[in-house]
């Protein structure tokens, strides 16, 4: 045990954060040891392999100065959970780093702790191990999430055939414009529907479950990271194939609705600006069916959007006419 | 393939980045599909489990400035490497974060990567994944090493017991000593044995071959980065028991002396100041010929500096007189 418990505004030493704040997010995992040693163990389930991503966030890159040390916790979790989702995958354990600044007090410490908390409970995972460092510079987090899938049966980017049908899960857009949200920059836009869009760029939704139900359906998938338009290509170039998207058939929330009715412009960020961690699949036509039971079973809307082809990626409109953005999408770096 | 290679100073997309440097690196990795996928996967060779680590190094903090990037990749490698090491386990892939600096160019990353898959040949192990992202802040580099060992036989920090011997592999104090060689704070050193100081503290040699013949001949086992004072008791901590350390016998490398000939209140920040990444274990007092016949198997040199006993930790000096040390060792945070 510490001696004592920091207080709010205390600067703790590295090993009163691992026993207060970290040790009990791992104390479900046999593994991760009480976070004493060097290193987690983990056997995979039987007849199962590891599925493992890795994603990082900066203050002021990815995320706001300003967004509340519980939120940013939860996002780094659940945008490499999303990856998991897009794969198939059950999550099952996260290592952590956390590079807090040095302006960093304890309350922000204990936020940060406690929003993954929350989510790990809620996502069924648990912390195997990481590292807590010091920086001078802007808090920067990094985050590898490990999940599991039956042997072979991960949903790979590259599976997509010709003809399959293309769906997204729930909206497009609410990242991008969320994000706007979040710096108001959408003037004129009604407020309630402002403070949702900017919560959805704070805390996205990883489709765990029907990533699940989509094992042995999809014929590929991945999460939307980069924006619509760039992950449906990633996803066509790797698959080899082209594709048709309706664009009205894109489905949008009642946000995004409202922000693109004060600023036709704004169509085109939602579907290039990235953040939604909603999945982009494809299925074979003779599983529409099928799709549908699983997006109800999960209670999810799940949307067909258009269908691979031998050329494109092409973007059409209500009249048949095709539509090119000029800015691919979102890169990260 | 990318439209074209940037030159130098040039700052390159992350598709390229991926494309140029990364790609290369998972090239020996199925599971990592070309980096073209959201994670990877992986199935732990039959009757194992996995091992898994994460460690972060922040410029300014855990590095110098002005170090070469192909020096920071290997040690940001190695010192999760030596976790790995220090479990008995054999490297098998690693997920990587590079926040790169704004200021950082193309040489610089080329030169990043370049460490990379030199120490990833030396050591057998691939690039599975991960993230690269921009920083306004000093490089950070964040890497989750994951290696695998035979089921059950992962070597604890909680396994000595009583009269077990404890050992060191190679010298104790480089990596302190060495920091000091590199900030030129060292007057008086010979120059070249402050230059094996210096490029010792950059380049740490984690033992995976002597920790792979450990297993089922070790009781515990860590790797020493925060210093042998205070990695030796989370070891009796951890493992319920005491020590008593001859300090007469620490291995300690000519630089080193010479370091404390100069000043002798060097001794103590050798024995306290981390960053050495040799292997610090126990083993039955039964089991000595066979300890001496992994190290010369292995061409290592390892040192019997005391035994598990009932109180403590001790250290004692040549005339027996118990020795105190004002700091326990670096705290990371």
């Amino acid at each position: 045990m510490a001696e004592h418990t920091p207080s709010d505004g205390d600067r703790p030493d590295e090993f009163t954060l691992i026993e207060e704040l970290f040790a009990p997010l791992a104390a479900g995992a046999g593994g991760a040891y009480g976070l004493e040693d060097d290193a987690a163990t983990y056997t995979p389930s039987a007849g199962h392999e590891l599925v493992l991503t890795m994603d990082a966030i900066v203050e002021g890159v990815h995320f706001l100065a300003g967004d509340s040390a519980d939120l940013v916790a939860r996002k780094l979790l659940r945008v490499n959970l999303s990856d998991l989702a897009a794969k198939g995958a059950r999550p099952v354990g996260y290592l952590l780093t956390a590079a807090f600044p040095r302006a960093m007090d304890y309350a922000g410490m204990r936020a940060f702790a406690r929003g993954l908390a929350e989510d790990q409970r809620r996502f069924g995972l648990h912390l195997w191990g990481g590292d807590t460092v010091a920086t001078p510079g802007p808090a920067t987090y990094s985050l590898t999430a490990i999940g599991e899938v039956p042997s072979g049966r991960v949903i790979r980017r590259g599976g997509a055939d010709e003809g399959d049908d293309i769906y997204v899960t729930g909206t497009i857009g609410e990242g991008a414009l969320g994000l706007l949200a979040a710096q108001d920059l959408l003037p004129g836009l009604d407020a309630d529907l402002g403070a949702a869009l900017a919560l959805r760029y704070r805390l996205p939704e990883p489709r765990i479950a029907f990533g699940l139900a989509l094992r042995g359906l999809a014929t590929a998938g991945l999460d939307i990271s980069d924006g619509l338009v760039a992950d449906l290509g990633h996803l066509c170039r790797v698959s080899g194939v082209g594709a048709r998207i309706e664009l009205e058939a894109v489905p949008l929330s009642p946000g995004v609705r409202a922000a693109i009715a004060l600023d036709p412009s704004r169509f085109e960020r939602a579907l290039t600006g990235g953040d939604d961690y909603e999945l982009l699949f494809t299925a074979s036509r003779a599983d529409r069916t099928r799709v549908e039971a699983a997006a109800l079973n999960c209670g999810l809307a799940v949307t067909r959007i258009g269908v691979a082809s031998g050329e494109g990626p092409v973007f059409v409109d209500g009249s048949g006419t095709e539509v090119s953005f000029a800015h691919a999408g979102y890169t990260h770096f």
